[in-house]
């Protein structure tokens, strides 16, 4: 049976379990491509971090990952180790030692894919990431090969677990926000620093990826539109159960008239949509398809196991194209390189949609009808209010709007938040149908 | 531009769609995989079935097949007669005659999948069906190519729009079988002959299918329990609704100690599965996988364009495989032949659940009495009972079971429908949890 040889640079939680994985599942491997795949080396500068890897890969242990590069032993390299410059750094050096490039890192692709998919054509070698989206998930292979006749319409996205899961606690339990992300730390769901999770930057990159996969285009990371969560509190999600909403953290890609529109917020979604159903740390997918109607792909996103059943997967899938001779038989960004277009974004300020306002605002008479009458003056139309009957003198008041443009939301909630009336800044979140 | 040459067999309501969808998605197509696929001849007795067929294709029509097995131009056969016989002598010549073979036909795959396998693998021509499966849901590549390394557990789904549709609408509306199955025929749902769709057996051949590719093994068809869901009525969707319940007609193929347990009824499920939330002719399918957890899947499972959609994935797939001379680079059946193993099927007897039961009875004292001496007397304990309240001498009694062997349910039911009290034969719905 030929050999198939494998250098894994970054041995922590979800390297150990590609690792593990990788030797534990050997003969399924076998069964169902017909070649042994073969860790060689497996780069780590701390090795202690080696959890759950079996005692047979000890020997293999490196610190230095210019032995992984080098190695003639070793047809495709795969990159754990996270983090932006040094990992580009590395994957392009092992692209020009001509490996192939395994990778789930998906903030390295979302700023710099570009400039890997253009040197791994010209070392004709392969890149793959099914990984870096949505872990387990097959859904960068469903846009790469899934779906090839139809043209993708829009992909929305419950892309990031930590955030899920706090918005399912706070939708459930009524917690605050801080106790919520507490427990998520705790329970090993959030980070130290969950940042990247919780203000959106982490669905950014891959809503990013998408998106550049379904349109055929780059995309400038810096033009989305991302906000995240941490300003939500509970009479946010009292205003949505109490209108048959759910808040969900979506990343957005759609096609619109030749731009695309790519974003990530908080958005309101009717309790009966198949995404509002969508709960914990659970990831899920959804496209729309010109001929395909709409499909949605749902699993865990996150997690050793479940990240490594991605990566094993373009490990064998590359594997098979070293043993068949057929190397780019898909293009790494789903469309050949000289199809791709540059598709200009839609700028933030264009988007179209319903609104929810969030304002904590003095209760005295005319306070309402100032409001109201700055919604009006920027063209915006009020479809529910809703104020909380709350003992104080400050009271949070919840509109939404009907179809609006978000420039004049801004204007709007920039004139409100400097009114002397309101208490604190205005929360916007995007309703979404 | 590398052209491939595609030949049609039939052109009805699929073959028709991926007519046009393959003319009018060709430079999408071309963009992607960076070749041209052209159709060449396409084979319909009845030349009135040409649908939203372009114009331009009119001149490859053609009524007599041969002329697409014999052509010299035409790389790819693709299958959507649909039948059995004719459909298995056509595509064996076809791939005697070296052509590659994409086809939609499920009864074809779980009848005659192990003879087409080995003719494929003789001949070193691919033969795919995704389209076979769930429509436009792409579970065949994910159980092929997206889970290699893991076992997978289960696979549970819901694979026939019509019989999902019909106990969609019975849970809303109570209506009865009869009615929402002509309303089903009248809205181009279900066939005129309905009898595949409802008794479960085209649920069976999908199945069978998948059981076949995530275990690696040959599936006796004729082995596999299949019951349809003609039986059922208001009363079961009373009886669910009370107590949380969905009535879902389930496709099942579990792993279980070296025995495959593949079937399909009807299953209730608690409310809040995922499955259960699966409503109209949508399809879905759920994955137990070991490193991946659960993957869900959900999309059109039927129409011409969802099922192009999957037509044509896999034409552009084989279309690859021909360009980059990676011809057999994934097995048809998942597994590589030679390492498939001949597992034997968990005897249907050796099933075990929790039941519901649903007995017409006479309305007399000491019914319920002598019902349950003999479940008692078949080691079978009652978890709930519920007698509906109905005025006339035959009353409705659903009973639930704590887990029982099916063989000790059936020969229970067997004797309680010999009662002289008992008014119907007995409805069996196995509880999925």
């Amino acid at each position: 049976m030929k050999k198939i040889g494998v250098g894994i640079l970054g041995c922590g939680v979800i390297g150990s379990a590609v690792v593990k994985n990788l030797i534990l599942g050997a003969e399924d491997i076998s069964r169902r491509c017909g070649l042994e795949v073969e860790i060689k080396k497996i780069a780590e500068l701390d090795f202690g971090r080696k959890k759950g890897v079996p005692e047979s890969a000890g020997p293999l242990f490196t610190k230095d990952l210019n032995e992984i590069i080098a190695s003639k032993e070793i047809d495709i390299v795969v990159e754990l180790m996270g983090g932006l410059d040094f990992a580009f750094e590395t994957i392009i050096k092992a692209i020009k030692a001509g490996k192939h490039i395994v990778t789930a890192n998906k903030h390295l692709i979302a700023k710099k894919g570009e400039k890997i998919y253009e040197e791994a054509q010209k070392a004709g070698v392969e890149f793959c990431f099914e990984a870096s989206v949505a872990g387990a998930v097959p859904i960068i292979r469903t846009l790469k090969e899934g779906i090839v006749a139809g043209k993708i319409h829009s992909v929305l996205g419950i892309i990031n677990g930590t955030a899920n899961y706090i918005l399912t606690k706070m939708t459930e339990s009524n917690a605050n926000f801080a106790d919520v992300l507490a427990e998520a730390q705790r329970l090993g769901y959030a980070e130290k620093d969950p940042t990247f999770d919780i203000e959106g930057i982490d669905a950014a990159h891959k809503i990013a990826i998408m998106a550049s996969l379904s349109f055929g285009t780059p995309v400038d990371f810096d033009s989305i539109l991302v906000e995240g969560i941490s300003r939500l509190n509970s009479d946010d999600f009292d205003y949505a159960k109490k209108f048959d909403k759910v808040i969900k953290l979506l990343g957005i890609a759609r096609m619109d008239n030749g731009k695309i529109d790519v974003r990530v917020h908080p958005a309101m979604l009717d309790c009966g949509e198949p995404l509002a159903k969508v709960n914990g740390v659970t990831n899920a997918v959804e496209l729309k398809v010109s001929h395909a109607d709409e499909l949605m792909l749902i699993g865990p996103g996150a997690g050793g196991d479940a990240t490594s059943s991605a990566v094993i997967a373009d490990i064998v899938e590359i594997a098979r194209n070293i043993n068949s001779g057929s190397v780019g038989r898909v293009a790494p960004a789903a469309f050949i390189q000289s199809a791709r277009k540059n598709l200009p974004m839609k700028p933030i300020e264009e988007i179209e949609c319903c609104y929810y306002l969030r304002f904590y605002v003095e209760d005295r008479p005319g306070v309402l009808a100032s409001m109201a009458k700055i919604l009006g003056d920027n063209n915006i139309s009020i479809s529910t209010a809703y104020q909380k009957d709350v003992h104080g003198d400050t009271v949070p008041l919840m509109i939404t709007t009907h179809t609006a443009l978000e420039k004049n939301i801004r204007a709007a909630v920039e004139k409100i938040d400097k009114l002397e009336t309101t208490k604190d800044k205005t929360v916007i979140i995007r309703l979404e149908e």
